[in-house]
């Protein structure tokens, strides 16, 4: 594994992104996020998608210069075209309108409808609390899980963030999707000859198993929760698409071009100052956060975290140590960098 | 198991709620929806809750005449302050705020804080979609789950509720606690000497059990979706707390007045028809629930079942032939009920 500084990795990725068509802010823009996601420990959206993003701007299915458009707008909620642009700054972008409406409203909303796939949805969450803000934000997606109940397809894994702000930066944010891992997970534990800790998905027999071969041969991965990871990603695809007027999850399958194409997202913001204090803000996380981390820990837990914790450990290690990178990604990356 | 009339068993429960200090209208309305939830199958939150709703009332950790009073009132969202009125009453009143607001300016949000418990949390998702609204909405509660890594309790179930109208009435709705299993439901396979059919939590030794009586002794109920659930129950309640100026689940906890005292909720409703048209919305619905639909079953699943679908057919079910009922429970809510 190597360690590459944050600087070289983003530099390197903004070249790949200039060569394959991008402008160049937009290109700085999305190197930016998919090296921050790397330093955050979320490689499977970093610098391990930087390939495949590519890719997609060569098979057209991403246009470069694709931007937000206004649709409508209502009182504290306006609608967006995407224009197939790269999902990253169309995602900034009405991440940064919803705050600016909250600003202004106390809460303020934006969804968008005809974008692409924004990689990782924390970082929304992230923006929103870097400004002070409380923020929900989701994304619907291709088919790529089983309903519960189900042996094939027929639901997305719908990536839902709730992020709640904290005066010392150390914001709280939650970024789950609806299965219980990826598949990018399944393939390194697989490659890693390890098995998952808990289930995470059905053999083709329609058994619960921790192997990671197994369910990538069943394609049965599991809900999160069960029925309720089913349900919430149903329920989540169906909103975004209704609340952008976009597609909805079996329309982005007909399109066939990958992975959230023309998908609809949706971006609320929350201005917590303008119906309480910032000591009352502050109260509220510090107890909330002294309650969880004083919980007697469980077998073999030294420590509870809450949601973003380890985002934050591993960014602070990352930005020292330089950002782990995978040698052969990062050797492809930067072929893809070659002017 | 007895089967009572829908009407039999509201005006019952009117009754109790009369005699324990309810005025008129408000026990009219808390009836109509403990009987609903009844009827549609959710027991734990129906009939069976009644003499505990009436003890609180004894106890005065309800306020009979409590009423939701406007706080603060921003572009499309307002805070309330409940009153430690009754939790169901309160949310109602908050939903239809909500709606109104949505009404008007295409989309709709009300906090209240100092409420009290909103018993089956899907009810206001149900009144929104009946409206033909989408809808959010969610509610802190006391300490009844371990964190993620924890032995010991720290955290809220936290309910969390999505909503989507159809045009034919079978509205598209999500109601899911932050626990796999609810305590209730442990109890209620216990008493009937059953495992639970997924694991549902921790034996004392920390080992994932099916075992409902291990999990009642450890008190280490599982977070649906392990670290997902868990990690949602925290931002849930701090996102209800800061959203309405009001108490965070620690801050419940001190209160030891019972389950959701003065807890706060947050409710959002979204117009789709101010974006979008009534034939959109109804393509998007049927095209993902037959996408859906025509999955392939899992082992032993006759038919694949969407958010809300269950409650639907219960409903049909209970007002033709009676609403389930313990026939323990029915006769201590008919002495309730004795003036």
């Amino acid at each position: 594994m190597l360690r590459i500084p944050f600087e070289e990795m983003e530099q390197t990725i903004c070249r790949a992104f200039i060569k394959a068509g991008l402008p160049e802010n937009t290109a700085a823009t999305c190197a930016r996020i998919h090296t921050e996601s790397s330093c955050d420990g979320v490689f499977s959206h970093g610098l391990n998608r930087v390939e495949r993003f590519v890719d997609y701007l060569h098979r057209g299915w991403i246009n470069p210069q694709g931007k937000a458009q206004l649709q409508t707008s209502l009182a504290a909620w306006e609608i967006y075209d995407g224009e197939m642009g790269p999902g990253i700054t169309n995602a900034i972008f009405a991440m940064n309108r919803a705050t600016d409406l909250a600003k202004k409203n106390g809460m303020g909303m934006v969804s968008l409808r005809n974008t692409t796939h924004w990689m990782r949805g924390g970082t929304y969450g992230w923006q929103a609390a870097e400004k002070g803000m409380l923020a929900i934000c989701f994304t619907n997606t291709e088919t790529c899980m089983p309903p519960w109940g189900a042996r094939s397809g027929a639901i997305g894994n719908n990536p839902f963030i709730m992020a709640v702000p904290a005066a010392n930066g150390q914001h709280i944010v939650l970024d789950m999707a609806m299965s219980q891992y990826s598949y990018g997970k399944l393939q390194v534990k697989r490659l890693a000859d390890q098995q998952l800790p808990y289930d995470g998905g059905f053999t083709t027999d329609g058994a619960l198993t921790c192997d990671p071969a197994s369910i990538e041969e069943s394609r049965r991965i599991l809900p999160t929760g069960l029925w309720k990871g089913s349900g919430m990603a149903i329920l989540i695809d169906l909103m975004a698409s209704l609340l952008s007027g976009g597609n909805h999850t079996a329309a982005i399958d007909r399109l066939e071009q990958g992975s959230c194409a023309a998908c609809c997202q949706v971006f609320m913001a929350f201005d917590p100052l303008q119906i309480t204090s910032s000591n009352f803000v502050k109260n509220a996380i510090q107890d909330t956060i002294q309650q969880i981390k004083s919980a007697m820990p469980a077998e073999e837990v030294t420590e509870i975290l809450y949601p973003g914790e380890q985002s934050l450990r591993n960014r602070k290690e990352n930005r020292q140590l330089g950002i782990p990178a995978d040698a052969s990604v990062w050797n492809r990356v930067i072929e893809l960098a070659v002017i």
